[in-house]
Formats: structure tokens, C-alpha cells, sequence
């Protein structure tokens, strides 16, 4: 049985809810996976906690609760962060998963920069530093021998990765389109069914899948990012976040949903990435979509994406979770973790 | 570059495409994924060809027009097969590529032992090995340390073995759905669309997706056994061919369709595989879906596959390709191939 030591930064919705999932099911992945996740640090705006013989997620969470950070942990350490923290945590694996920062990708940036240093391996949640920060990061990655993974910032829990490392190869990969963006997707559905773009809002945050600021959503930035990073990592494009146009879902007024519902469509926000003989370019715009089209189906908080390639065709990958996005995005980490295991032998995944 | 050298049995459409496959991009394969493929050895029915130099494909692809065996490729021997043939080709991987039996599993099964007592890694596209000698053929191969492939005999190009190996792990899979035979389904949609099942068989055979006796597809037994290799697969179960109920397509009548199809709904023939708590059942028959549900709304030759997962959820795969059949097929057995280099070392797949 082999440990895989955890350093996991940031611990919002989806570092919460991978301390859930490693609560309730440690020993299952064990039997599974053969690796124990351990988690060795965990920090969060704060402070940290780091602990070599590793952090009991259940009652991490109880202590976020009730004192608001995981420093309040026995032997947490409030403003513990940065490099002090993750020599303190001993971890193979950094998991970034604080807040998104398109400005200057920070706190991320420099934990994974650390991690680097230190050759950790890396699964990344958060999207600043790979928008802002990819040739710099795959290169000093490369060169310390460190693997990156990133499934859960492109749509978890959508295999678009997957899809592009193992399943089209031999085929070039002409269009990727996709609903990425939970959020836009669940507005224009509550809009098509009559509700205002206010309340519709308004729904998707009760359901717990907007922010209190919808505009990194609405505004189309998360479609975006998510858009480069497809682009980087599959077209081996450089695309940068301003490269994107981007118009996003603020403008569309119920009577165009209401009639696209009429005609047997739907307007949906669709990012888009063509690769051109090798001239790479992305888009985000409220498309008109058939119902059967296999975007223009998708209803409320689903997500696609459709592979169009040469010569195998048109692939395409859906998801409708009954999860909430915090455990979606931690089961997307964890397939990272299971693979990347896997990968570097430390654990087996079954034939 | 590393050299992968492959013996190939079977020269049908899926050989053939592979050989096509070859001869029109053995050079960008070698440039995307720093390995080049080497026919040494090609056997069919009549004889076989070995090279340990290589067997040139589009030459290959020639001469079995004109003398309809390999063995007519200069140096081809008539009636060359099994361990000689094997010994000649002097290959890293056997590609298995003949007719699939389901009575003997014959001649692939031979091959198959022959290639694990070498040392030789498996890429399967025929079913009846994997069907009738599941659990003998993966302890031969694991005590040999040979890897198993075989993504083409489950619905080729569906990543169906992919999404169970590194995208929902961490999950419990419950329920396999797919429309898994595309021939079924295209005479299934001629069919809705008035088209007698006379007629829908012939057009499915003009197409080339149909055999001339179409009973393997038509009676489910071609599903049945994807069902199997599935079930035996990915849920760890033991099935047999006889343990799948199945029913086929020839006893639904055209106004069935019909209705269905008034109705917004459509008859397909789903595969659908169920575990509950360890148990694992497998059935193929008729089933009556909503257009809207992933599997109802796939029309002529679509596949696609649901799994119904706890906790993360609906993910659903689709495809839908304008290649033909054995290419389609041909490139699906690149894939397993060119991550059989990637998981071995021998090469590179582009991160």
C-alpha cells in the first residue's frame, strides 16, 4: 500500500469537498486504487495546518466550521503559507484549489511554483496560473520531471483531456465545442421557461451553482479560460484570455429563448476552438442550437463537448450530475490523483 | 524512434483499414507520436507474409486485391500460420484482427496463446477470444506480464473501456447503457422512416455497415457479446455469451416505429448492463426512448454509451463517423496501440 501525501491549497467548495469524499471513502479508494490518500497540509486564506503523519479530513471540516479556517486545526498555524507551508506539509502532490485569479493567478501561482521547486506533482483546480501562466509553467514542469494535471479546470467533470490524450489519437482534431459553464447553461434554461435573466440568476445561486457575483459566469471569463486551456493543452496552441471573443449571456432577452423554444431550438453559450492547419482560434458566444443537436439538448446544469476530427468523426462526451459542483470538481481531482498514481506506479488502477 | 513491430492476423475490412491507415500516415503518426508502426508480419486465410524488415502496406493492400492472400506479397508463404507464423514476424504486439468466432474463438484464440507464450502484447478487434476465455486469457497474460487491448471489440470508436479506466474512477458504475451495434440501429432508423426491415437490412448492406447474412447483428448476438466483454471487464464480473437475455431486432414491425416516432419517441436495441452490489447482469433488446434521452435521439449508424454513476453522475458518450466502418474500426485499434507505447515507454503521447 503505497501513501500518496496530499498538499491541498485553498479550501473552498471544492477543497471541502474533496476532505468529504476522502472522509467517507478512504477505504474504499484503498481497496480500489491500492494508494492511501493522505492529506499532509492544507492551508486556506487563514493559515495551514501541516502534519507529515496526515490531517483527519472529518474533523478539518468541522474545525472550518467553526473557526472559519483550517489553522484553527490542533497545531494549525494562523498566516502559515507559501514555501514554509509546503516544506511543512512533505507532500508528493500539490492540489491547488483556491479561488481563480485571472489578475495575477495568485495565491496558485506561487504554491505551484513552489511545487515545482520541490518536484511535486501537480493537480490543478484552479485556473489563473495555466491561463496566465502555461509555456512558463509546462516548461519548468518538464524540466524538474513533474507531471501536471488538470481535468477539473475545463468543465468537470467533462473527459475533454481524456478524450484528446487517449481516445482521438490518430485523428486531427479540427472544432472542439462546448457548454463548459454550468452556470450560463442553468440561466438560459430557467429563461427559456419564462423566468427574467434576473431571477434566473437568482435560481442558479439558490441551487448553489452561481456565485454571489455571477460575472466571471455570465460575462463568458470562465468559458474563456477554460476555452485557452483546451486550446494550450490539446491544439498546443498560446492562446491568452484577451485572444478569446468573448461575449457573454447578459445581452439575450427571454423572447429570443422563448422563440428558439417555439422553433424546436435553444440559445445556448458555446465556446469554440478551431484549429485551422494548425492556426488556433477560440470563441465564446450565445449560439442557436437545434434541440437534437447534441449541445442544444442539454438542459439546466449539464455540460458537452463535441470533438469534430478527421477521419473519425464527430465525438461527443455529456454530464448531468446529481452532485453538487464542489463534490463534481473534487471527484474530477481525484480521477487526476487516481491517474497520475497510476502513472508514476505508485498505486494500480484496474485493468 | 522507437520501432513497434506488429503481427497482424486477419486481413478483412479492419485489417485492410489498418493497412490503409498506414500507407497514408505512417509519417505523421511517427512526428505525433514518436513511434513507427511496422507491419512485420500480415496473416489471412490463404497464408501469410513475415518481414522482420517490414511489410510495405500499400503493396500489401495491392496484392491481396489481385491474388486475395497476403501470401501473394513477395516472399508470402500459402498456408503459413500459427507459431511459425508467429516465430517469423519476430513482433512486439499481435494485432487480432481475424472473423470473430464465437464457437471456437478459432483462429484468433490460437494466436492469442501463441503471442502470450512470446512475450507479445495483445491489440484485440476480434470478440471471441475475449468472449469465450476471458479469465484464462488475462491470468496467461498476466503471469506473462502482457498487456491486454481491446478497445475496438466494444463499439469501436466508443471510448467506452477509457471513461471506465481514467475518468470515472472514484465512482460507482450501476448502470452501462449504449446503443452498441450500429448496424441494428441504422435498419432500426430506415425502418421509422417507412422503410420495410427487408429493405432497411438491404440499405444497411448497400451502405457496407451490414454483413450478407446480417443474423449476428440483427439477432443481438453481436451486441450480446459487447455486453459481455463490458460486463467482464470493467464491473470484474464472469458472464457468458449464454448468460445475456436477448432479444433482437427482427421481431419489431415498422408501425411500432411509427407510433414511436409520433409520439417524439424512437425503438432502439440497448445493450444495458446492471450491478447491483456486486451483482452483474447483462440483457440486449427493444427498448422505447424519448428523442430526447442520449441513446433514443441517435439516428442511422450513431452509437453511443451511458453510465449511470453514484455519486458523480450521467456521463454519456457519442459517435457518429463518416468513415467507413473498418476504418473507423482500424483506427481505434491505432489508439490502443498508441497508448500500448505510451503506458510501455516506447514512445510518446504529446501531454
Amino acid at each position: 500500500m503505497t501513501d500518496i501525501r496530499l498538499a491541498l491549497t485553498g479550501f473552498g467548495n471544492v477543497g471541502k469537498g474533496l476532505a468529504i469524499l476522502l472522509a467517507e471513502n478512504e477505504e474504499t479508494y484503498r481497496r480500489a486504487y491500492g494508494v492511501r490518500m493522505l492529506l499532509t497540509g492544507v492551508a486556506d486564506r487563514g493559515g495551514a495546518i501541516t502534519n507529515p503523519e496526515g490531517i483527519d479530513p472529518a474533523f478539518l471540516l468541522r474545525v472550518k466550521e467553526t473557526t472559519g479556517t483550517v489553522a484553527g486545526y490542533p497545531g494549525g498555524v494562523p498566516g502559515l503559507a507559501g514555501t514554509k507551508f509546503l516544506e511543512g506539509a512533505r507532500a508528493q502532490v500539490l492540489v491547488e484549489a483556491s479561488s481563480t485569479n485571472f489578475e495575477d493567478a495568485e495565491p496558485g501561482w506561487s504554491y505551484i511554483r513552489g511545487a515545482i521547486d520541490n518536484g511535486m506533482d501537480l493537480v490543478l483546480a484552479s485556473k489563473g496560473a495555466l491561463v496566465l501562466h502555461w509555456a512558463d509553467m509546462m516548461r519548468s514542469a518538464t524540466a524538474r520531471g513533474v507531471q501536471v494535471r488538470f481535468s477539473a479546470t475545463v468543465g468537470a467533470p467533462l473527459p475533454i483531456l481524456e478524450m484528446a490524450q487517449r481516445v482521438l489519437l490518430g485523428s486531427t482534431i479540427e472544432v472542439i465545442e462546448g457548454i463548459v459553464n454550468a452556470t450560463s447553461n442553468q440561466i438560459l434554461s430557467s429563461m427559456s421557461e419564462g423566468l427574467s435573466y434576473e431571477d434566473g440568476v437568482r435560481r442558479a445561486q439558490e441551487i448553489g451553482i452561481a456565485e454571489t457575483d455571477p460575472t466571471l459566469d455570465v460575462d463568458g471569463w470562465d468559458a474563456a479560460a477554460k476555452a485557452v486551456i483546451i486550446a494550450n493543452a490539446i491544439l498546443g496552441a498560446d492562446l491568452r484570455l484577451s485572444d478569446v471573443a468573448r461575449t457573454g449571456i447578459r445581452g439575450i432577452v427571454r423572447r429570443e429563448l422563448e422563440e428558439a423554444r417555439m422553433s424546436g431550438a435553444a440559445i445556448k453559450s458555446i465556446a469554440r476552438i478551431t484549429n485551422h492547419e494548425g492556426v488556433v482560434r477560440a470563441e465564446v458566444r450565445p449560439d442557436r442550437r437545434p434541440l437534437a443537436d447534441p449541445l442544444g439538448g442539454l438542459r439546466n446544469d449539464e455540460m458537452g463537448v463535441v470533438f469534430h476530427t478527421d477521419p473519425l468523426g464527430v465525438m461527443t462526451s455529456t454530464a448531468r450530475s446529481t452532485a453538487g459542483g464542489g463534490i463534481v470538481t473534487a471527484l474530477t481531482v481525484l480521477r487526476d490523483l487516481f491517474n497520475l498514481a497510476n502513472d508514476r506506479g505508485w498505486g494500480h488502477v484496474p485493468a
